[in-house]
């Protein structure tokens, strides 16, 4: 994919890449296990079939994720994070922490709670 | 301004709000004092003037800016991000430590870039 670069500025480019309301949240999942389509369509934000498969495309062509099948006939693909997806993890623990301390009523998902220390 | 909610998750709920390619560009704006509309107009992404108008009465709404008047007849606004809107500078910064490792020829702007110790 080409991607439409606005200009020089790094936080820039990462949005031409990754600003919109829907590929961090598949990022998240993908970070959580959830790898195939169907994980994936299942999402508590309800994504739409018809951005999810575009958003599969474009993050595939700019190289946050790779496809591997899993199965012949019919083919079905899971989906992996590169190095270069993953990173965007960073975005996400930033953009989480935004929610926890200003929006009311948020919940981190269960994957992504940390452990607490344990005290006996 | 009601901003639709589309799960309980905190990077979700964030994105809700700033997940878009613009909203954090004038959050990065802001931040450098570039603060009146002409100076937001004339960023290097070359932002539409009707995305900006809408984007500033959104920020606004969503309690990420205020519009101050600095003149009158005619009246004039800057804006000014509140705690809220300056804690996106979090998601700016992951945002362009990413651009910076994974995207080719990126620029910091000069008003970001840390000042090297000098040793003499």
């Amino acid at each position: 994919m080409q991607v439409t670069r606005r200009s020089t500025c790094p936080a820039a480019c990462a949005l031409d890449v990754a600003g919109d309301r829907w590929t961090l949240l598949i990022v998240r999942d993908l970070l959580r296990g959830r790898d195939t389509y169907g994980k994936l369509a299942a999402s508590d934000e309800g994504i739409p079939t018809n951005i999810l498969a575009d958003r599969l495309k474009k993050m595939e062509a700019a190289g946050l994720i790779e496809a591997k099948p899993y199965q012949e006939r019919p083919v079905r693909y899971r989906y992996v994070l590169t190095e270069k997806g993953r990173d965007l993890g960073s975005v996400l623990a930033a953009l989480a922490g935004w929610g926890k301390k200003h929006v009311r009523g948020t919940i981190v998902p269960p994957e992504f709670r940390r452990e607490k220390a344990k005290r006996a």
